[in-house]
């Protein structure tokens, strides 16, 4: 079957001529820690710091000893260590076992039963046999860890094992020397909010945006968003994500949907996951790409991809303007489990068109022809999900419809939204709600600040939400609570002893995980950097609420 | 502290110089199988072909699947496979565990907790974890076995993996086509024996004679002695002996004593096992080589390491000629843990002794000089253990001193020779006194012939030593005994399904083992490789008693 877009195969070279050559830079540990048991500290373990790395060089190891390196941030790379023989002779092998740890509880806590969802090939533990002594031993693989705990398994009566000059040749495309440290004149728990988020952005910047080095180490198309938006405001990597975008349209779906995530390796190839509102967010993210890095000829080549994208949105909005979940959809906004996303989606869905007419408006202004209204598409003849109703002409009233819709059918007399059959309240669908402008600011605002005080409000369950939470309290107005928001959600993890930023982070449980094993939790992930974002950018609203109608 | 020999920098020059490139031969499973409790079977395992081989290639295994692969043969080398995953993508990298096998157990009985005395890291399982498919994954590390288990720990939900074209790249520095096969005229039984003998030592081939190629993986001088003599019948690689011979002289002790074993990586190095009868076999080692190769510029060049060799024995041979175990020294002769072993260490003296004036006799006729007595020694400062009394010259004496001193002392009424104060009757005290010439073949055949009928006598525990009993009988003229102990000892390992012959094999307890664990031994062992030797030998007489004389 041809691709959908003619230009994919080519689009798919554009970004492997773009894909980076990684810098390398050696990091070495920093002491060496022991986990405590401690259940006032993050998932109940403690790093506690130890004598003795200076001492390794001479110290022999036997079966059974070990100890564990603390590297004293997270980092990203491969591992090598000198190893050498203490004793009459290396007379059999060595083996040793090795564990690359982001938190404690990976250090402190068996992997194995491993009760977890995804594959137990993530989990970061290597058992290695050396056969000949000294040597320098280079692990093959990639790891995301600040902790190296290390076991040797067996030497022999013969002899025992030293080991030293461990050091961490870390890689990644971003350029530190590209940002300026954070403002002094930031308190400094603001300062740290902003270290700790472009760690974890550098952390995640590989030949893609990853959205966490430990696990998945891909590129999905909701962290890419994110992680863009930060990556503007620092290390300005324009070429990286412009790599991203062009995988994501090159590798597009037989009818022209966006895959969530893509594969780089063996070869450029499209995921499996198709989530709807990460397709919406498209357009979106091609318009901040633009608008960050003045590539608008981009924007232009790859606009058919976003505007296909809202076919597969507004196939699901009835001719009542209300966006009815089909149920055959994943629609993501946040991990928790019970969320009802209907209001959620609609509001996304409000927002994205909100953008792709800014698109739109900007790619006239700067190619100086206006955007294809959708004439290009009837080119093909797939059948389009939904149609090929929606073109964007359409756009303006579609807005229109669904604003006034959905506060007909789902606001209630609090003035929240209530989402599904059972009415449910979330910050979810506030937040969406505000960001796609269907609230008014000051709607928005009230709406905000009415969610702290109802207790049968879901809340957000992971840091991709909380994102769009603080952009929409910044839409409204609300600086200081967005304020208090980084400092009391993110900053909880800089409590916790974050170096970077997790993937899943819920104050009240630790130990939360949507894959049944916090250890399989990645603990640098890339939809959890933005505090640098909305710090850099001095907490200003986001840009579609700017352009945003009122009713 | 300078060398005892002032030529040994060279000597390991020398050896090094002779280091041979490794064949490699690609070797493919024939089969797959599984392991079945057998109380039959050697070790209670047996193995059940089970169909599937050719299947593999497009066979999607997920977490806790695998298959055994059998060899067909005992192959030592380098493995690989190709890996591919079968699903929507792969998603997670795959962590598979392998186990490389030389008998049916190592792939039923778990290795861990792990009791024996040796390192646990000589037992071949690897844990590896592979980030990109499809790809052919080759194992770093060299591997002896038959049999590969390989069991898929991890996948993920989207993936499973389907491997194909696995091999072994094998290596030996022995050439196949410098041996003919067994001759068609010889019985089955023997045929086999001969190849299993020469696949046996053909894996033990490599840049040195390793005693095992799973273990200890390195150069001992007792299996070295074996290993040449079945060499010179079979390979003929005179080079690599001359390596092993050189290695052993260039890095002896700073008093000039052979290290028992060596390394050679990562440079050459002195072991620090001292085994007093290995010691006393350099001399007939080099002469054996000396015979085989027609090399006696090598031979005169080492004969001062062969005659010092002798002080160190002679050391320990009173006035009396009787020899006493100072109780200091490693006596090796056999495993049995029971083992006196005064009686089989003075007869083993005597035959170096002898096999030392075969040397001195055919380096004269052959170099046109009298081998030196020990003049050379005199210009060292060392202080000989022994002193220095024990000159060539006094050989003829000291070797009618100690076989009237042992008849006298030791042999008791019914001809056998009783070892210690309990007067031990053992195979090892009555195969050496032959072996030395301290019985005539006549009383030598009416000892072998009795140790049958004695329920005291301790019998051999190993194929070192049943090689000796087996030299001994030919040496009296007990072919069809020889001939026997062949069928019976090394053909009950065939009958239980060795491809290779075993480090250890006692027909009475399949699970014996010097080292507390059964998993532990090598069952592809250098010295026990000689039924090949003896076979094309014609089962003719071993060369000391060639030259015995009589008392």
């Amino acid at each position: 079957m041809p691709p959908y877009y003619p230009d994919q195969p080519r689009w798919v070279d554009i970004a492997e001529s773009l894909k980076p050559t990684l810098r390398v830079t050696e990091a070495l540990p920093r002491g060496l820690v022991e986990p405590v048991a401690d259940a006032a500290a993050f998932q109940g373990w403690r790093m506690r710091p130890v004598e003795g790395l200076a001492a390794l060089p001479t110290k022999a190891l036997g079966a059974g000893e070990g100890f564990t390196l603390d590297f004293g941030e997270h980092v990203v790379g491969t591992f090598r260590m000198k190893l050498k023989a203490v004793g009459l002779a290396q007379d059999a092998p060595v083996r040793i076992k090795f564990i690359f740890a982001e938190v404690p509880a990976e250090t402190a806590e068996p992997f194995d039963p491993y009760p977890g969802q995804l594959s137990r090939a993530w989990l970061q533990d290597e058992v290695v046999n050396v056969d000949v002594l000294p040597c320098t031993l280079r692990l093959p693989r990639r790891y995301a860890f600040r902790y190296v705990k290390i076991e040797v398994l067996a030497t022999s009566p013969c002899f025992r094992v030293a080991l030293a000059d461990f050091a961490c040749d870390t890689v990644t495309s971003a350029d530190p020397a590209a940002v300026a440290p954070p403002s002094e004149a930031l308190p400094p728990e603001f300062q740290e909010l902003d270290r700790v988020s472009l760690r974890t952005l550098r952390n995640c910047m590989l030949t893609v945006f990853e959205d966490g080095p430990k696990r998945d180490r891909r590129l999905w198309l909701g962290d890419l968003r994110l992680q863009a938006l930060t990556n503007y405001a620092s290390f300005r990597n324009f070429a990286l994500v412009k790599r991203c975008l062009y995988l994501f349209a090159g590798l597009a779906r037989e009818d022209g949907l966006v895959a969530s995530c893509v594969y780089e390796v063996p070869e450029p190839a499209i995921g499996h996951c198709f989530i709807l509102d990460y397709a919406a967010l498209f357009g979106p993210a091609l318009l901040d790409y633009a608008e960050a890095s003045g590539d608008w000829a981009a924007a232009r080549e790859l606009w058919p991809v976003a505007l296909r994208q809202m076919d597969f949105v507004l196939a699901h909005v009835g001719a009542d303007g209300l966006f009815v979940d089909p149920g055959t959809w994943w629609i993501f906004i946040d991990w928790h489990a019970g969320l009802e996303k209907t209001v959620s989606m609609h509001g996304l869905a409000v927002y994205a068109l909100r953008r792709m007419l800014a698109l739109a408006k900007a790619l006239s202004e700067h190619c100086g022809t206006a955007a294809p209204g959708g004439a290009e598409r009837q080119s093909h003849t797939h059948t389009a999900e939904g149609g090929g109703a929606t073109g964007l002409a359409s756009f303006p009233a579609l807005i229109e419809r669904m604003t006034v819709a959905a506060r007909k059918a789902w606001r209630d007399a609090s003035g929240l939204f209530a989402s599904g059959t059972k009415r449910q309240i979330s910050w979810a669908s506030q937040a969406w709600m505000v960001l796609g402008g269907v609230l008014s600011p000051t709607e928005g605002a009230a709406a905000l600040k009415a969610l702290p005080g109802r207790a049968d409000a879901i809340p957000p369950a992971g840091p991709y939400l909380y994102h769009h939470v603080v952009e929409a309290m910044l839409a409204c107005g609300l600086r200081d609570e967005a304020v208090a928001l980084l400092q009391s959600y993110w900053g909880g993890m800089l409590r916790a002893g974050a170096t970077t930023f997790f993937e899943v982070y819920d104050p009240a449980d630790d130990r939360l995980s949507p894959y049944r094993s916090p250890l399989i939790n990645s603990y640098c992930h890339a939809w959890s950097c933005t505090p640098a974002y909305f710090i850099r950018k001095g907490f200003a609203p986001p840009p579609a609420t700017r352009t945003a109608t009122r009713t």
